[in-house]
C-alpha cells in the first residue's frame, strides 16, 4: 500500500495511492504511522489533480542518518575529508540528525541561499519509517518496526558540514532543504534486495547504486540505532547515499538557482524538486 | 522567577520555586515555554515534599549541543581523538544532538549498562530553553529568544562516540541519562557573565569553570546555530562542558552502578543523580 498527504479543503488527509488516482482517508498518515485505524476511504481523486505534500510533518526528535553507507561513496569522499572523518570504512554505522524543519514535500521547492552556502549538494537515500515502538531490537526483528519506506534527498552544505568541528549537523539542517515522499510504501509491499537509487541534476544521471551495495543492511541499522536508544512510531532513518556526489566529482558539481533534482528508487516513486533562491539568511 | 516540573495527583504542572516552597500553577512548563498563560497560582507545597521532575516533557526536536566550547576542554581532548577531531579549535562552534529519550529529572537515576558501554562520562552544562521561534537571529537578539537557562549533565559514552565513524550521536542518546533541572531559571534573572558550571562525583570536584571561559557566548551559539535553520520554542540547546572530564584525567575515571553525581551551576541550581544499574541492551 502507498500512504500518501495532500490537503483537502484546508485539511491535511491521508490517501491511498493506487495506479493514477488517491482514495482519501478520514486521518492523516501521521497517526496512521503512529497506530490509529485509518478510518474510512472517502472521496477518490486523480492523482494528476492533487499536489503530494511531505507524507509526514508531525516528528518526535530529528531526521536520523546513516552516513557512509555505500563503500564507493566513503572511498569518493576519502580524500576530501580533511582529516575531519576517519581513514577506513568504519566497522559500525554513522550516525547523525538533520532538523525537522529541513523536511519538504515531493514537489516542493528546495530553498537555496547562496548566502549561506556556496556548496550546496544532493544525495539520494532510501528512508524508513518506524512504526512500531523498540529499544535494542534485534535485527532479526527489525522489520517488525519499520511502517514503511520511502525516498529522500539528504541535501547539504559542505562547506558549513566541514566548518564546525567536524559534526554535520549544522551542514545538515537548512530549513525547507530535504524532499521527503512521494509517498509511505508499507514494508509487506517493498522487496528489499535490489532496490536502484538514483539521482539525476537537471537530466544528467550522477548517482545510480543498488540497496544491495550497503554496507549496512536495514535491518543492521535498525539494530545498532535502537542499541539502548528507544526508536519510537514515526522516527525517519535515512539509509545512506551511494557515489557520485557533486563534492566527490572532477570538477565539483554543486546546485544552483534552477536546478531540477530529480530523485528515485525503484518501487518507492520520484521526487522532483527545483532549487530555487530563497531567503534563508 | 524558578519554573519547575511536578506531578500532583497524576497530573503534571508546573510550579514557581521560591525559597523553601513551591507554588502550583494550573498549566505545565512546556506550554508556557511555548507561550501559554501561566494560569492561576493554586496550592503552595514545601519544596522538600515534593520529587521535582525534568521542566521538559515535550520536545519538538533532538536536544540541541555544543561541542568543544572551553578552550581547556578541548586541549585535554586533543590526545584521546585519535584522528577523529580537529586538530585545531575549530573557528566555528561544533554542534551535534542527544536523543530527547534521554531526559531525565534533577534526582532521577542516571541509567547505567556496562554490557552497552565501558566508558561512561559525565559533562556538566549549562542549558538554554528557546521561548520564541527565530531564524538566522542575530547575536543582539539572541537573547530575547532564550526563555530561560537551566542546569544539565551531557553524560557520554566514550566508546560509542568514537565507534560510530566520528559521529557523536550513537555516544550521546542512550535513554534515561541526561538529568536535566532542576527547574528553569528565566532569561530576566540570570546573569550570565560569569556562571560557575561544576561536577562531583561521589564528593570529589571533578569540574569548575567559569561561563567566562566559553569559546562561543550564548548569543553566538544562538546566532550560528539558528543560521538558515529555525529554533522554536521548547527548543533545548546545551552550551559545551568545560575541562575534568573522566575521559581525560589521569587515569581515566568513568562512571560506575552506585556513583552520585552533583552537577551545579551557580544561580541556576543543583542535580543529585545516582549511577543505577538499568537494563538497556
Amino acid at each position: 500500500m502507498k500512504l500518501a498527504a495532500v490537503t483537502v479543503d484546508g485539511v491535511r488527509r491521508a490517501g491511498v495511492v493506487e495506479e493514477d488516482s488517491i482514495a482519501l482517508l478520514s486521518t492523516t498518515v501521521d497517526d496512521i504511522v503512529r497506530g490509529a485505524p485509518m478510518g474510512t476511504h472517502g472521496e477518490v481523486l486523480p492523482l494528476a489533480e492533487v499536489r503530494l505534500e511531505a507524507p509526514l510533518h508531525r516528528f518526535n526528535r530529528d531526521i536520523l542518518c546513516t552516513g557512509w553507507n555505500y563503500l564507493d561513496h566513503f572511498l569518493e569522499s576519502s580524500g576530501k575529508r580533511e582529516g575531519q572523518g576517519p581513514a577506513e570504512m568504519p566497522l559500525r554505522p554513522t550516525f547523525f540528525t538533520k532538523g525537522p524543519d529541513t523536511v519538504i514535500g515531493p514537489s516542493d521547492d528546495i530553498a537555496y541561499d547562496p548566502e549561506i552556502s556556496a556548496k550546496w549538494d544532493y544525495e539520494a537515500e532510501i528512508a524508513m519509517v518506524i512504526g512500531r515502538d523498540g529499544r535494542s531490537i534485534p535485527e532479526e526483528k527489525a522489520l517488525d518496526h519499520v511502517f514503511g519506506f520511502l525516498v529522500a534527498n539528504d541535501v547539504s552544505q559542505r562547506d558549513l558540514q566541514r566548518a564546525h568541528g567536524g559534526q554535520w549537523l549544522k551542514g545538515k539542517s537548512l530549513d525547507a532543504t530535504m524532499p521527503l515522499g512521494p509517498w509511505i510504501t508499507t514494508a509487506d509491499s517493498v522487496d528489499l534486495t535490489d532496490m536502484q537509487v538514483q539521482c539525476e541534476v537537471n537530466g544528467v544521471l550522477l548517482q545510480n547504486a543498488s540497496s544491495a551495495q550497503m554496507a549496512f543492511s536495514f535491518t543492521r541499522i535498525i539494530a545498532e540505532l535502537s542499541h539502548g536508544m528507544t526508536l519510537r512510531a514515526g522516527d525517519v532513518i535515512l539509509t545512506g547515499t551511494p557515489s557520485g556526489i557533486g563534492a566527490a566529482r572532477e570538477p565539483q558539481l554543486f546546485l544552483h538557482d534552477g536546478d531540477v533534482v530529480v530523485t528515485r528508487v525503484s518501487g518507492l516513486g520520484e521526487l522532483r524538486n527545483t532549487v530555487t533562491l530563497t531567503e534563508l539568511s
